[in-house]
């Protein structure tokens, strides 16, 4: 046994996975040896496509194996709006939740000089040309409200003004459910700052 | 998009995790695509060769991609003593809790005559040739205390008996730092019954 053994091997590998430690890996190794190798093989077979053949749309950046993803090559979509956000598992939260139908602008991150991510890391030369080509109606910003978000959100905003473009961001307060309470000051000082009128 | 994005896919496909539920499928697709890609592809590729390669062990039914396993295949083990468990991973957890140094006998489950789990299904057919083959001191017997695995106890003491070969089983009882109030029934009546002279 000079090199390690196949099962090690998977144990380890498995630890890829967030949240998964040393036991999780040997739990789960196990389950799949012992009573799901089907799962575990078309796992596989999925997993080594996924991995070289996602990348991102051309379009919105968001996560697909095309050129355009799904909502940009649909056409019933409404193409006169788009929502800008950080990740791609926020157009899911999105599309699953809510009856948005237009299009979406994926960053991938916000701006941060200090970390050296500036507009074109996050695609933001490609949203300028789309709110210079495309003929949009709104751009909606669901951009988490920190410093880094603010100052990407105020970025976007300027463009979007320069090119006559109308800006709108989501809501941040206080959520359904929550308790005043247990919710953290950040939150319930922006729920205040936003209030409407009844 | 006629056919599920090759997305979606990934996430279906990681379902086959135990424990592992739509949202959490969701986050760790994201993580891999966007964080591990490289730990992805190599957790891809190892799995798919382990769910072929890895089968049992021809001496010990232990999981190991080789004819026999690591320990079965050493120079460095007792030989004279066989510890009979229910399951691959508790060789891992013996091998790494204890310092026992004898060879193993994994039944891959007990006895069952309702779900029509035989002798030969726990390849009790293959322990006996060796019970009569090797010339063995001790069967050491770590199978859980139910009616089931005590009845697969009973049945092998009684095969050891006829060749002549001594038979132990672990010890049952209160484990290090359990508080008696909050332990189970079954395990404090063990532990009385196992009381031993000081």
């Amino acid at each position: 046994m000079a090199e390690r053994s196949l099962l090690n091997q998977l144990i380890d590998a498995l630890r890829c996975l967030p949240g998964v430690g040393p036991k999780s890996a040997q739990r789960i190794a196990f389950h799949l040896l012992e009573r799901d190798r089907d799962g575990g093989a078309r796992l596989a077979r999925v997993m080594a496509e996924a991995m070289t053949r996602i990348q991102r749309c051309q379009r919105c950046r968001t996560l697909t194996e095309n050129d355009l993803c799904g909502i940009c090559a649909s056409s019933k979509r409404e193409t006169g709006t788009i929502c800008v956000v950080e990740q791609p598992s926020e157009v899911v939260a999105i599309e699953q939740a809510t009856d948005y139908r237009g299009l979406y602008f994926v960053l991938g991150g916000r701006l941060s000089p200090l970390d050296g991510i500036g507009p074109s890391d996050l695609g933001l030369d490609i949203l300028e040309r789309r709110l210079g080509e495309e003929s949009l109606a709104e751009v909606i910003l669901a951009i988490s409200p920190t410093v880094e978000g603010g100052a990407t959100a105020q970025f976007i905003a300027d463009r979007a003004a320069h090119h006559g473009v109308k800006v709108s961001r989501i809501a941040h307060g206080v959520p359904l459910g929550g308790e005043l309470e247990y919710l953290d000051g950040g939150t319930l000082a922006l729920a205040f700052a936003g209030r409407r009128d009844l």
